[in-house]
Parts: C-alpha cells; sequence; structure tokens
C-alpha cells in the first residue's frame, strides 16, 4: 500500500476511537459488499446455475460458523464471555424443537432446487472455500482470544449488505421466493446485537497500539477470507473455469 | 463425477497395484500442469508483471514446505521415517554453509526484481494462497501419518512438469537467465527419491480398501492445494481482479 491508495490509513491506534475509525476504514475498503460477485448476485446478473453455486458454497461457511464459535468459547475461562458467546451457536444450530440459521439456508439451496444431500456432504464446493473458510476455524484456534473475537468484526458491516441482498434477490430473480431469504432476515436482528458485544470487547481490552493493531489485522484476515471466497465463485462460474471435482450447473 | 468423465475410476482399492493405478489417474487428471495458467507460464504467454506474481506467490509454498515437513516428521516414532524425511527439510533448508531450495527460490525472485526483503514478508501475496498453503500444514498435522504421507505424492508428477518449465521458461523470457532456474534443477533429481520412497510407503502401509481410499482422497487433497494457488494467480492476475493489499506488478 501507498500513500493515495484508498487504503492508506496509518493514524496512530492510541485510543479506542482510532481503533473503531480504522476498523470502519478496513471495512468501507474491503468487506465483500464490493465484489463484483455481489453486485452481480444482488444485480439480477447472475444466471440461476450461478446462484446454487454460490449458496452451496456458502453453505460450507455457514455450517461451520457453530464449529468456529464453540472454538472461540473454548478460548474463555470467563463465564460472562461464555454465555454470551453461546447464543451465536445457538443462532446457528437452533434448539431441539426449532430452526437455525443452518435449517435457514438449506431451505434457500432447497428452492434453488440443489439437493439436500448433496448439500450437505459439501463434496460439490470449491476447494478455495475449504480452505478459506477452513482457515477462519484455524485462526480462532491458533490466535489470541483477542483476535479470535476481533474476527468476528465484519458482521459490523453484514446488516446493509443482508438488505440490499434481500430486496435485490427478490426483486431480480424468479426462481427466489420470500420464504427462502429468512436467514438474512433473521440476521437483520441477529448481526447488531453480535456486532455490538464484540466491538464493545475490543474497545476495552485492546489497550496498547499492537494489540490494537492485530485487532485490525484480525478483521483484515476475516475480510480476506469472504473475499476469496467470492473470488473463487467468479473464476469457476463467472470466468468459467470449473475447477476439476466441483459443482457443475446443468449447461456448464 | 459421472461415468464417461474423464476421472471416473472406479476399480476397486483392492492390492498395492490397484492403488497405484488409481493415484497415477488422479495425477493425470487433477495435477496442476494441466492448469491454463502453467501453460500460458510454459509457453511464454506472460509478461513479467504476471511472471513476478506467480514467483512471489509459490515462495508461500515453497518456504512453508520444511514447516509442513517437520510436522510429518512428527508424527513418526519410527526413528527410520524420521531419519528418511528429514532429509526434505535439508533440501529445503540447505546447511549453514550451503544453499537449499528456498534460497534458490529467492534467486529466482531476485532475477525477476523482486525486492527479497518484499518477497520474504510474503506481505503480498494472494490470501488464497496463504489459506491453501496453510491448509496443507494443518493437514499433515490432523490427518494420519499414512495420510500425511501420501498428500507428498504429488511428487511423482513434478519431474515432467519442471522438465518442461526449465525449457519453456528459458526459451520464451528473455528476463529468465539460466541461473536462476537451479530450484528446478535440483527438484529433478531430488523429486523422484522423495516420489518412490512415498509411494513404496503408501503401497505397503494402506493395506485395506479403506485406507487406500485415504491415500487417493489425500492426494487429491494436494492436486487442490496445488490448483488452486493457480486459479487464484489466475484470477487475480490474467482476468485482472486482484484483491485489496495483494501485489501489483508495475502498470497493473
Amino acid at each position: 500500500m501507498t500513500p493515495g491508495d484508498p487504503e492508506h490509513d496509518d493514524a496512530p491506534l492510541d485510543s479506542a476511537d482510532a481503533l473503531e475509525r480504522r476498523l470502519r476504514h478496513i471495512g468501507a475498503t474491503r468487506y465483500h459488499n464490493l465484489h463484483p460477485f455481489h453486485h452481480m448476485l444482488h444485480g439480477g446478473k447472475l444466471n440461476k446455475g450461478q446462484v446454487q453455486a454460490w449458496a452451496l458454497n456458502r453453505f460450507y461457511y455457514q455450517s461451520s460458523i457453530p464449529l468456529k464459535d464453540a472454538v472461540v468459547l473454548s478460548r474463555f475461562r470467563n463465564r460472562q464471555i461464555r454465555l454470551e458467546w453461546r447464543h451465536r451457536i445457538e443462532d446457528h444450530d437452533g434448539n431441539f424443537d426449532t430452526e437455525g440459521g443452518i435449517e435457514r439456508w438449506l431451505k434457500l439451496t432447497d428452492g434453488l432446487g440443489l439437493d439436500r444431500a448433496y448439500v450437505e456432504s459439501t463434496a460439490g464446493i470449491l476447494p478455495a472455500t475449504r480452505f478459506a473458510v477452513d482457515a477462519y476455524v484455524h485462526f480462532v484456534r491458533d490466535k489470541t482470544p483477542l483476535e479470535a473475537i476481533a474476527s468476528s468484526l465484519t458482521e459490523l458491516f453484514a446488516p446493509n449488505l443482508h438488505e440490499e441482498r434481500i430486496a435485490g434477490m427478490l426483486r431480480h430473480y424468479d426462481f427466489i421466493q420470500p420464504g427462502v431469504m429468512t436467514y438474512f432476515q433473521r440476521r437483520l436482528e441477529q448481526a447488531p446485537r453480535d456486532a455490538n458485544f464484540a466491538l464493545g470487547y475490543v474497545r476495552d481490552h485492546a489497550t496498547t497500539p499492537e494489540a490494537r493493531q492485530a485487532v485490525c489485522d484480525a478483521l483484515t484476515f476475516k475480510t480476506n477470507v469472504l473475499w476469496v471466497q467470492l473470488d473463487a465463485l467468479y473464476h469457476a462460474y463467472v470466468t468459467g473455469m470449473i475447477p476439476p471435482g466441483a459443482f457443475r450447473p446443468e449447461g456448464m
């Protein structure tokens, strides 16, 4: 990065406010709402097979989130934090008698005509999806607990993306029915609550410039996890270079 | 995969010979010599910036191999296997008074005009490169020792690729001098020795159809590690969608 680059931001990280400004700057320059694949998805520029590929691959991310959150939870001896974090697992897994986020995602893949057993097997996902998502799980295990929490901060930027997605997909795709978009509708309430806790946590617990830099780096890492998934989808299903063994939509 | 698909191969894995045939079939259908980026690299179709991006990213792979091999070595209580495996670390790291593979790779990046400190920092590599390479290190730690050894079997297919690369790059690129290609020349001797050991090991130690399938899956995983790296290079530097923060060649 060089001066003049839109990513250039080297204000000193000497306070919680400076940290929050930098985090929001990272979101504004690196969050995957900026990715061309999302512009195409929300603008009605994809065909059904491309939307299937997106939902199929994204299922691997969704279904790994409770594993990731269980690892985060396991990093804290502080019961209060564990209680706070536990509801994330509940949000995704639901309860015995209620659905969670993973089940809602499967309604989306059902609605797109994908076989549920095939989706759940993850056999057809892009290897890049698997590597990126697994990197996220490894990150929260191997880095400090502060960095593990910080890597969740992309949720600060999720609600705007989800609003745009719900509106755009319902408007543009006749193969998308409102009932299959409940995952995103629920996240509109869940994500801000989660993001506010994580933001407060890093503001309070990153008390040196070095720790604040580590928090920023964790968020950057996470934006890469998301960006890589869309790069891989674009390369495989827009450019058309589907790697060996991956899902092939009808006609591709 | 469906019948008629070139990847389709479901002969029963009921012997070491059947295992070896399947492994060679995986190589013939999934090894990254088949990737369009390699065809461009070896056929003189890339510009200097694209070759720089390849060498820069591939440095992260090269420099992670001794870490990977140290993890493999750590999985074996059998001293004979540790002795056999240790020379791989030596091949890459050299000794105090002799260079190894990593140093030879840096001669290539030097020769391409890349700053050595920048290369060694890995700051400009593609996130997909990092995730794929790190997945390899995690794989040999988390899977069985048999699978850890099996994942090295792409070396069975490396010598042909390296011969093609040496000839192609020297013929087509005036910015490539013979002295910077010593990495590949050395690997022409090293890879067959290593591959023969690993092949003999899996032939002897995978004694059930299930274990042989796990060996095949480990090789498929490894071909994905390699393929993802070229997909990411193609997407960033041929299609031109360089992700935030990654190396930008002059003029791109």
